[in-house]
Order: C-alpha cells, then sequence, then structure tokens
C-alpha cells in the first residue's frame, strides 16, 4: 500500500461551503485510499458537517480555525486582522509539514498572499503566479498569468514560461507542451516594448513557439498561453461567461423558432455536448506556481465535484513532485 | 432630392479584391439613389470590373491608383514607397473634398497611418483610435481601442470615452451609451496604476458606469468598454474565433450523437440564428475615431454586403456630422 498522503481543505472557503468543501472531501476520500485530510475551519461547524455526510473519522484530522476571510476581503487587511483563518492555517501544514498540500475554493488573492508569505518563494523565482486552465478545440490548455501578475517584465515571462510548461506535462498530460506569448500579430515585432523584449528572451527556449494572437486561444495553437494578469483575468472571466451567454442564445432562438418540446430536448442536449470543453467542474483547482510548497484554489463557485477534482490535482502535484521540477529548471 | 453624398471606394483592399469591393459598391449605388462612387485602383482594373459587374458609369468616378498595398505590409514603409495606392489617394480625395468618407477593406495599420498623415488630426485630439463592435446580448455594442494604440494614458481614455458615447449614439442608435473601462474587478481600486488613474479621471463624466471585468462584455453590461489596443485586438480577435470554434466543437458531438440528417439540419439551423449576433457582416467597417475626415476600414475578409454595409455606414458618418459632434465634445 502506498503511504499516507495528507492534504489540509478549506471548509470554509468558496461561496458554498461548509457543503461543497465537505461533499467534495468525502469523494476525494472515497476515492483515494491513501489520501487523509485535515479539514479547516470553526471546530464545532466543521465537526458536525463531518458527521453530517459520514465522513471517515480516522482519516480526518479537525484543525480549529475560528477566522473565516470573506471572498472580497483585501488580502492584506483580512491575513493581518485574522491570523487564525483557515487560509493561513491552512497553509501553516504545510510549511510544518502537517499536509504535503493545501486547497481552497476561497478568496484568490488572500491565498496567494498566504501562500507566499507563510510558504514563501521558490529558490531562484522572482514573482509566483497562478494559472487558469483554458477551453480549446484540444482539450484544457494553460493560461498564465491569470491575474496574480497584472503587469510582468521579459524575466518574469521567462519563468512563467518555465513553470507552465512543467505544469502543462506532468499535471495536463501535455507532450511536449508549446509555449506561446499572446501578441496582437504573428510577427516578432509586433507589440510593446515589454512584449518585444520579452519576445527576445522567450525565442531561447525550445517550447517557445512564438506570438499567438486571439484567435489561436480557442483552436489551441500553444499549450501554455503566456499573458500578464490583467489580460488574464479578462480573459479567464470572459471565456467563463461565454456557455451562460450562449445559453441565453440559444434559448432565444429556439423560441423565435417554435421549436416543439421533442425538439427542444434535441438541441439542449446536442448544445450541452459541445459546450463539456467550457466546464472547468473537472478540473477544479490549480496550485500558485513558484511558492514554496503546494497551495491551491479553486473557482469560488466551485460544486462538490470541482473540490474532488482539486483535491485529487493537489495529490497529483505532490506525486510527481511539482516543485522539485521547477526548482531544477529554474536553477 | 437629397443633394449627392461622394464616397471613395478601395477597390484593391481586402482578401477579396476587386471582387467582393465592386459587388459592394454596386449594392449600395442600387440601395443610395444620393449616392456617387470615386472607385480606386489600377484604371484597367477598375473600369473592366465596373463593365462587368454593370455598374451606372453616370454615377461612378474611377481614380487610377497603380500602387497596391499587402494586407501584411508594414504600414510606414507601404505609404514611403506606394505614393500612389488607393489607400493615399483615397484619403486624399478626402481631405481635397471630392469625397466626403473613403471606405477600405486593406491593411488597417496603413490605412490608420495614411488617414492621420493626409487627413490630421481634429483639433483637441491627442490620438486617434479604431473600434470594433462587439457582439453582446444587447446587440452589437463598441469596443475601443481595437488595436490602433497598444498603451494608452489616462487623458486618452478620456478621449475616447467621448469619441466613443458619440458614435455609439449617433451611429449604433444607443440611447445614452454607458461607457465603462475594462478592469479585473469591479471595484474602484482594481488594476494597473495607470487604470487607477484612469478610473479617477472618466468618474467625472456622467457616461461612465465603473469598471467592467470580462464576464460583463458578452451581457453587454456597458455599450462603450475601453480597454488598450493590445487588450481590443486580442478581444477582437478571439470573439471572431468563437463562431469558427463552436461550430467545430457543435460538430463533434452531433457526430458522437450520431444524429440522422434531419436532426443535424435542425440543429444547425437553431445554432446558426445562435450565432448570429456574431456576424460582423452587417456592420461592415468602423471609422478611425479623432481623424479629420471620415476614413474607414472594415474586415480583411469583408463580403460584398460588409462593404455595402460600410459604405452606408461611411454616409451615415457624414449626415450625422460625426466629426463636428466630437469636436463639440471635445473643445
Amino acid at each position: 500500500m502506498a503511504s499516507s498522503l495528507h492534504v489540509a481543505v478549506d471548509v470554509v472557503g468558496g461561496d458554498h461551503y461548509p457543503t461543497n468543501p465537505i461533499a467534495g472531501a468525502k469523494l476525494a476520500l472515497e476515492s483515494h485510499s491513501n489520501l487523509v485530510l485535515h479539514l479547516l475551519g470553526p471546530e464545532d461547524l466543521v465537526s458536525r458537517e463531518v458527521d453530517a455526510h459520514g465522513l471517515d473519522r480516522s482519516r480526518v484530522v479537525v484543525h480549529h480555525a475560528p477566522d473565516i476571510v470573506g471572498m472580497d476581503e483585501a488580502p492584506s487587511a483580512a491575513l493581518k486582522s485574522k491570523p487564525n483563518s483557515s487560509i493561513a492555517l491552512g497553509n501553516g501544514l504545510v510549511k510544518q509539514g502537517h499536509a504535503q498540500a493545501f486547497v481552497s475554493a476561497g478568496n484568490t488573492g488572500a491565498l496567494l498572499a498566504a501562500s507566499m508569505f507563510i510558504l514563501g518563494k521558490l529558490d531562484g523565482v522572482s514573482r509566483p503566479t497562478i494559472g487558469t486552465v483554458y477551453p480549446t478545440l484540444k482539450g484544457f490548455r494553460l493560461l498564465l498569468d491569470a491575474g496574480a501578475n497584472l503587469e510582468l517584465r521579459a524575466e518574469h515571462y521567462m519563468q512563467f514560461a518555465k513553470m507552465g510548461r512543467i505544469y502543462a506535462e506532468h499535471l495536463m498530460g501535455v507532450d511536449s507542451p508549446k509555449v506561446g506569448l499572446l501578441n496582437v500579430g504573428e510577427e516578432a515585432e509586433k507589440g510593446t516594448e515589454t512584449i518585444l523584449e520579452t519576445y527576445n528572451h522567450l525565442k531561447e527556449l525550445p517550447e517557445f513557439v512564438g506570438n499567438i494572437e486571439g484567435r489561436d486561444i480557442l483552436t489551441g495553437k500553444a499549450d501554455v498561453f503566456l499573458c500578464n494578469g490583467f489580460i488574464g483575468n479578462l480573459l479567464l472571466k470572459f471565456g467563463e461567461s461565454i456557455p451562460e451567454v450562449l445559453t441565453q442564445l440559444l434559448s432565444n432562438s429556439m423560441k423565435e423558432k417554435a421549436l416543439d418540446p421533442a425538439q427542444q430536448a434535441l438541441v439542449v442536449d446536442v448544445f450541452k455536448e459541445t459546450m463539456q470543453p467550457f466546464n472547468y467542474e473537472n478540473v477544479g483547482g490549480m496550485p500558485f506556481l513558484g511558492v514554496n510548497g503546494i497551495s491551491m484554489v479553486g473557482h469560488g463557485g466551485s460544486s462538490p465535484k470541482a473540490i474532488y477534482n482539486m483535491i485529487s490535482n493537489a495529490m497529483h502535484c505532490v506525486e510527481v513532485e511539482l516543485n522539485q521540477r521547477i526548482l531544477s529548471s529554474l536553477n
């Protein structure tokens, strides 16, 4: 039997706590026999939920974290005023070696700040980053940075390229990932001064395939799309809005064409299948890359299945020794 | 009868010249009885096409423009080495008052450079800009800047807000247009230093509705979306790629579900209707805003219908006195 793997889970993070984190934790325990969970939140609340959902007490440790950080709280103020939050204590468990990873669907900014402050940066990393998986015709691919660093210099893009390639290869199963730089044209001389300088740095990397235009994202022309966090955040939220908007447009056209119920059912069925590549639930969460420990954030609206997938992904990051690989690539 | 309106048309611009510009010109002549067209390109070629398509010679003036600027030529080099291009001479006709507007589906960069160099800027304008219409649940809305200015300062955003509001109201038929700033969050304190400063400037404008996130574009939360040209270009091309990518995904799921031909026809029919809001053909082209004259650019792939709509839109810009309105708002 494989040795135990310890993952800390924020029970009071996200829009649907404590139910979804607990339900996701239960799925993870059922699916991974070597998993031990450290559940963080106000002890009464967590214990009650553990019993209500019937989690296996022998594989669960409850850690009292009385402070709850809200989804919209300013990160630094929240961390200062709430030293006993699930976010602070969860990263602390990783730092102290009690857990090998921490996962949360909570406040992304606070999670990033806490992971950087508590775990620190990996040797050689200028700035940690957070990516997002992005739907493409070839399946999910990686978009870096997704909002952690609004402005970047050339050397940051270089590090993100290396970390992104490793993540795409070892956690997303992409063979020889291709890294592209989001830009306004394919030609080397396109873009702002920063982007031109970045291009000249990146072209030294064997994984770099050049500039990628807006039209090349959904087609999956690269496996890792590099951009600053301002752009990444806009694209991330834009992408998330596509299924809902199209559902609305589809509903309008079905009305206009006065489809009968059987026809509507057929169209909706095909459409749902069509939008499956946009279903982020299958991914769950992403680790902050460049942090000295596995600390992972998921979508605020995470379902139990998304939490389950985030825990599984965290285990996977530990198993493939993500951070050791990043260290080797950077140093 | 209304007095004649003279529009110059680039016959050798775009991916499908001369056929599409000429076919679009013909549609425009048939639809607007007060329209006179000035057709630019190599004289032999243009004359032959005019006759082949049976355009009304009494309402057409052919201007010999032997130089052809390619779609991918560097703008400044092209303008220097090709003084007798349709792009240079077309803007010249506007400058000299022989035409009230010039339209082209050609090289956007060269068109912008030529319009700025030949027509100059409107009094009080720091930088001319080009927008793009963007599909939303409420219909097409305006995204500014779409690629002309990769980096912007706060004062540029201010002018773009004013010019964009006027365009949305008078050319797109939006009542009391709302202007939003694309940003990584709704709160006033979000974004880069430039964006924070821009927000503080913009909030003085009655039309400003605050920060707009990536998820709020397709839902049409604002009528004018402000961003720098780097972001605008990425979003423009991303948006254009959506129909094609979804068509591919739809085709995959129809195969997977093994629909019979009748079912496929139904689904495709509804889907086509669903994607209609993304059909740029209905818009045709946009004027460079802030230039002293109406000079308009359309998509390189413009169909005859798109060219026709671009000509109609150019006439509309003249009729509503777009530039006089911009001048009043800025000075």
